[in-house]
């Protein structure tokens, strides 16, 4: 049992979610590697020694430079906004630092590619924080759709939909500005986490056409209202190069969904169904079965289930949120100890970014983009 | 108490649906003309006796025209596939009789223009079929949209999706076939409830990108396997008139889902959620409540809800399919009763066709259309 | 295609039901009998006329002893309170007149004894009106149950229980009386249901242990506050004959639930769950099925389910309320038809409110009875 | 921030629960004390240290008196069989260390007030291990209830069935003997958690009628088939002390049951209703809205509610079965620093276990039973 000392940059709601998942990952899972909670680092260096107390944290920062280039940092984890990214991951690259980034990667894809080909050049492990396809639930989805259980794919709906900036009067944020967030707003804070289960499950997408908007034209900003520079909502027509075609909707603004994050993945002998609000159940429809027999079945998690019996042994007892991070934390740990990549790698955020951006190509000119 | 002497022209799925709810509509709305079932008409004069004789009509015939020009009937039905209807209506309008046609109204939205230009012309009621959105569930959406009680609507996502052909084996009909159907297949049989629905609800679609797709290319025919000539499914991105943009999905092959007519409709204040599936109940979401109280609360349909409190005094009691039939053909003998037009009319129906032939002439084109 | 001249008793809730049920029975189920509406009676002769007017009856009386002898009435329905079954199918069986009576039988055990032994000893078709059985669901239950499909039953979970007169500013009726209602009250009102369904599905009852309560001690009368004579709620442990041990809950002032008529039985195989708010579907657990893969299964109700296909071809497009009293009316007029008694007859009806007086007893005596 | 230094014996189910809930809670709720993985037992040296090296345990043991006696233990955790706990616990309170009791208690309620007794009298923090209750959804149901919000409590229907003994196949184990567990079985093993579930929600029990059985009377023991001693499901009516009334099921037999803890608690203005298997949505029935504004609400569990936020930010983005010991935890240390009781204490576990013994009185004598 090696000790793997990590480094946080962001204390932020994933800060958070990272911290719980590393101090449990290890008797969860037994992992090789076990995570310490070495250094963190935000804005400033109180935040970041304040968060440290309140955490658990070794040591922290107020400049994130110092924690990369820390001979007593293994590992990095960035949870900050993604308008930071490029700079931390070029950075990790040179101090020869694994790295687990959150979503979306890059601010566009040019900056996810840098980051691909910087961390690919230097045989780093990477890994983007795509959490919602680790749940047990998603990863039997993906199984039963390999093994051909469901048969060919033929149609795909998806969304990911939530309602976080429901309310006019919620302040702009870096989420709602193009300089400090991304061109894209919904289709970059939400939109990526379905965009990567739908090439996850499905495959790649060979052409998309997209709609966006935004609903509430001003926030109250720092200095009075602001004008918001990116979409609330919108949605796409989606042709997969299997041949499969769907749609899929985005929102931040979708009263009502807290955490709209459904796929249903029709196929040529049966059907999936999955909604994130209800996390541990998958519905499955045969369509072998006795006409009289039919219907669609709901599968409640347990041991026989990916990834489940660590977390219990009881069937339907269920994860949540946290466990989300604990499995994808595993599986960098993994990636670190083996130096092998692990999906999803910074490859596969490239790819979902590139969605994103062919996403914004085609609602600014309302027509097809091929991919 | 009047009598009102109907012709009713076809006797497969929907004509049994239509003589059940004339036999009971009388006494379960108490009608003021109350529907006598005169003349059944099919393609053969002995199927037709036979289904006299079965169902309960007084007199038959194998020649729609001697049943339209009849003297001894006062109102015409017609549940005949959509490549027969404008003939018949048009020997409706001839012999001055009220029409009930099934949907789609036609086989093209010329065709439907036709129809809608005569009935008018001659000032007989006229009132397409669409039956879904007749329940008490749907009503209330349609009140609590209007009322404003979501708010501007933001966001509509809807599909109308079942798995009547799911199965290859299942062998080519008319609604496979251009000549005997209509160029557009699931497009053109249940699309059109949902885009009724959107038009109902929502208002009326400024522009739409569709996706059409034929997953089983040939299906057993009469001669051997049978090139398929339209869609199986497919879907489309929507931006209504008042500024809501969504998707619509439609499907014929759509696994599992029996009868997935569902519509989430998002407001700046609110959100309802509707599935024909559990047909007697809508979800609504009220953004003003205390967070700690907000959510989705299922409303079973009772006697506060429209046209319910004639089918039972039980809440939550329910209604059922051919209870659609009836709300209906009440409203239809209304409209012959005042001479009114009554929702939905002919012109209605050709709405949802020119919404239709944009889908086509989009999926062919693969580009955004106006309408 | 005979006819049978039918006379109805009553013209409240149930009345209605009955009314439309016979008017569209013949054309759903083909039936050999055909249903007239012949003659109705309620307490008035004025009321008599109006509904036979509003509901398309041909002729009326304010004396139900005429509609009983009157020679053109070949079957009488009794949709009265139960205070009056009593003397009205004695009436019948002096003038040879098959009866469909309303639940509960009798205003106890020993009034449905002389009920059952008038009927049978006079050779009459007879039948108490226990619709919720008669859903395809529930048909399809007993099926399941009977053929072993989910071993045998050991644990039973079933409730009846509804809102409508939750509200304590709601009047005193027969419902809430002794004199003119029962003993028992949710008891008699809604209980009867329920263990009606638990003696089909599941078989006799060998002994039970209830509990009863008056929620609202008084109601608005019609001279001022009214005391409550009988039960608001209550629940019983039951043993079944076969050895099956289960609970049942019944209420009349059980806020939020509407048409709460849920069982969930379970087996040593498998387990099914059905709620009355859903009649359409049906949830089997097949507990043979590998680990992975199990889970309670949602069946919509469609064709290949008992009596759905005269409804609808379509799977999922649903029945209602009003249809449970047209599929027991088949039956009844089948066992007009052959004399044949069709369950459940004055003896099932009997058998259940054995079951209620065991439990009034029980209850009184806080004591387990033997039935 | 100060440590504690936590001893737990057992290493089963419960013993990783509770390392994985040690491990994160300082960091998740920013405790005052920070509780350290000191030292485990199990029931061999061996076994101790393995576990020890997986889960991250500094020291460890095969003998829990060394454990409870060694003075670099603060306080101690039992997650070991029900007949060990009486034994530990009254060595803990020698060694005047606060103890965290998995439930049951004690074997009989006897045992249990032994315990509660030393304990009170040594003044040692103490809790008993419910932790479905622990959940925001519960918490929110409580918080619901006690506010008057749903009025006073008439109903209660619960039941606490899973099926992890549904396959007559599954050996004996401590389970299913008296020797080595306790008189009762499914008893004892899951409807504790639901009996203080009535506790906490609805008050105290007055009396109940109870029935047990035993469904697989043997099974795979180490010699060969066993006698199973104990109870695999039953059933209870309850009166409470609040005049309300309810019936209660356990099982540990329930094919497709999984974590089958849910109650519904009905109100003289409104009703709850909750199921663990779906534990991050509380359902509220407001009686007082609008007739067509009714339904049962589900609310998804968000910052808004109770102990939420420390998990995560977002609403519905749910917690699981590990968070619940979080929970528990979180009270547990707040007990041992502030030297207060924290609900629920060894007191609030012997009051369930009182309820089971009259349970177990009450299926014997086959009466009611006042407590
Ligand atoms: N996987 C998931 O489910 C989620 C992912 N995210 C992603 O996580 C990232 C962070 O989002 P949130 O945690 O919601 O943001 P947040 O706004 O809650 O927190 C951001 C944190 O980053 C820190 N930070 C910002 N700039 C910094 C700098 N230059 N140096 C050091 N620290 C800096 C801030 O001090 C703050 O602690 C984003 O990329 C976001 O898209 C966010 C929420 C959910
Ligand atoms: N509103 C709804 O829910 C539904 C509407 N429909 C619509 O109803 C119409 C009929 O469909 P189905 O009942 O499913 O068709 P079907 O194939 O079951 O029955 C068609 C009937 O029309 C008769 N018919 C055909 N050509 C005729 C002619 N020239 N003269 C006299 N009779 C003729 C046939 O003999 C047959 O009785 C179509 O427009 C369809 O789109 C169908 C199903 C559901
Ligand atoms: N199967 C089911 O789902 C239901 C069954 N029922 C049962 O149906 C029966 C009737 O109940 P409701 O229709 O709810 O009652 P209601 O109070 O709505 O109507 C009772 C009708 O009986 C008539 N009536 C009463 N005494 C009469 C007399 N001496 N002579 C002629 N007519 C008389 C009244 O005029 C009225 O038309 C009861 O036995 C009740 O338990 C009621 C509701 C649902
Ligand atoms: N709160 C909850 O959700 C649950 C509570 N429980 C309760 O937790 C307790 C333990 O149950 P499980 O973890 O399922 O049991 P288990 O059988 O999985 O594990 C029992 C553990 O106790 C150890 N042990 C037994 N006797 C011992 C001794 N004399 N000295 C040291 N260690 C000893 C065994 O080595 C084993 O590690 C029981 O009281 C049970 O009722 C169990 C499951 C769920």
């Amino acid at each position: 049992m090696k000790e793997l000392r990590i480094g946080l940059i962001g204390a932020g709601y994933m800060g958070k979610a990272h911290t719980i998942a590393l101090q449990s990952v290890g008797a969860i899972f037994e992992t090789g590697l076990r995570p310490r909670c070495e250094m963190i680092a935000t804005s400033t260096a109180a935040g970041a020694a304040d968060h440290a107390a309140r955490w658990g944290w070794h040591r922290s920062t107020g400049d994130w430079r110092t924690l990369v280039d820390n001979p007593g940092i293994d590992a990095v984890i960035i949870a900050t906004p993604p308008r930071t990214h490029l700079d931390m991951v070029l950075a990790c690259v040179s101090a020869k630092k694994p790295v687990l980034c959150e979503k979306p990667l890059g601010c566009d894809a040019a900056e996810s590619l840098r980051m691909v080909e910087a961390m690919e050049g230097a045989g780093l492990a990477n890994m983007v924080g795509f959490n919602y396809i680790r749940t047990p639930a998603s990863q039997l989805a993906k199984q039963i759709i390999a093994s051909g259980e469901i048969g060919e794919v033929i149609q795909v709906t998806v969304e990911h939909v939530e309602d976080y900036l429901h309310d006019p009067a919620l302040p702009a944020s870096w989420r709602t500005r193009v300089s400090t967030g991304t061109a894209a707003g919904a289709l970059a804070d939400v939109a990526p986490h379905i965009i990567n289960a739908c090439l996850r499950l499905v495959g790649p997408i060979a052409s998309l056409v997209a709609d966006t908007q935004v609903i509430h034209t001003t926030r109250p900003g720092p200095h009075g209202p602001e004008a918001i520079e990116n979409d609330d909502q919108g949605q796409m027509l989606l042709r997969f190069a299997n041949g499969a075609s769907g749609s899929l909707s985005f929102s931040r603004v979708a009263a009502g969904r807290k955490m709209g994050y459904t796929y249903r993945i029709t196929g040529t002998r049966g059907a999936l169904y999955f909604d994130q609000e209800d996390q541990n159940a998958l519905w499955l429809y045969d369509a072998a079965r006795d006409p009289s027999r039919r219907g669609f079945q709901k599968i409640l998690m347990g041991p026989a289930h990916p990834d489940y019996l660590a977390f219990s042994q009881g069937v339907g007892h269920g994860t949540g949120y946290n466990d989300q991070i604990v499995i994808e934390l595993r599986d960098f740990l993994r990636g670190v100890e083996t130096g092998d990549a692990v999906w999803p790698t910074f490859r596969d955020g490239y790819e979902v970014d590139k969605v994103v951006e062919a996403a914004l190509a085609s609602a600014r000119d309302r027509r097809w983009v091929d991919l």
